[in-house]
């Protein structure tokens, strides 16, 4: 938590090291969608594929932990140590994050 | 599954409309996430993030439904008329993905 | 495939065997859902709870894979075997129960 | 979280009405598990049992749900509002808990 952090007063705080691991991460992603794409247009079979696919969704789940991780060090503290009310907004978007939507 | 068939001999046999929506979809993701590597240099709020890694799962699963229609329907189906000994080995490999990969 | 089926004509036919194994499986999720209510009636460490609620859902899922494996060899080879129209209707109802249903 | 609470100095602190919901849950849940039992004891279509294990999943999910609310009012702000390490090991935890475990 004493990192260096980018910024404080709008977006998520996040420390530059952390920001361009993220970024890499991204960068790997997008390499393995173009992966997919040579994949279909070569005729791959279908397992193989989906194999593929599901790495991706792997790659996403990490780069997903790694920014909840950010997320819960940065915001959630501030918002838990300002009030019940900025903690109980922070846990019902990040309940909503968590059940609602990555899976 | 009378459609038009790309190839029969090697590799998943697709129709060519099929195989171009695929390539359509994955070209939106490969967007997607070139759109999460700007959200994450623009400092956005981690939830936004998160929340637009989840959309791109979400697409993920959808390009992986549909490949995943055409491996049953041809491929499956051929390995399920040819012999219980092929049923079976392309039942493993469907186990296997739905089970162990595919989220 | 060669195992002794109980019935052909309705329901799923499912060899004895499986049926027992599964049936054991089956009670013994209904002990770990016994063991969460104790765990919250002593108010248990929610975390500890909450990892115990996963190895259900591990438990559910291993049930699930083996009644599709069943689902696949009997009711899925019978229908591909029979006509392209059944095979399309089983294949809708796996993709159905694949993709929106169990994750 | 004005609640009520039943305990606080070991254990996860619940309203007693929070307690009271997910006990009955959890046997609604315990009733669901003897139903698929019944299920696979008249030969019932698979995919129609494996339609009901996705619905036990959907409800321990939502247990889950309701426990981590719990959890994150209660543990993860009183650790939080503590110190810096004690809010780390809370957020260690949640995380494996939302990636490694929960799905």
């Amino acid at each position: 938590m004493s990192e260096h952090l980018i910024k404080d007063h709008k977006g998520t705080a996040r420390s530059q090291d952390s920001k361009d691991k993220t970024l890499a991460r991204l960068k790997k992603i997008e390499g393995q969608v173009r992966g997919l794409q040579k994949m279909v247009d070569e005729d791959r079979y279908c397992p193989d594929i989906l194999m593929q696919i599901s790495s991706v969704q792997q790659a996403l789940r990490s780069a997903s932990k790694s920014l909840m991780r950010d997320h819960l060090r940065h915001c959630t503290t501030k918002a838990v140590r300002e009030s019940d009310d900025a903690a109980d907004q922070v846990y019902d978007e990040l309940i909503e994050l968590v059940y609602t939507h990555s899976r």
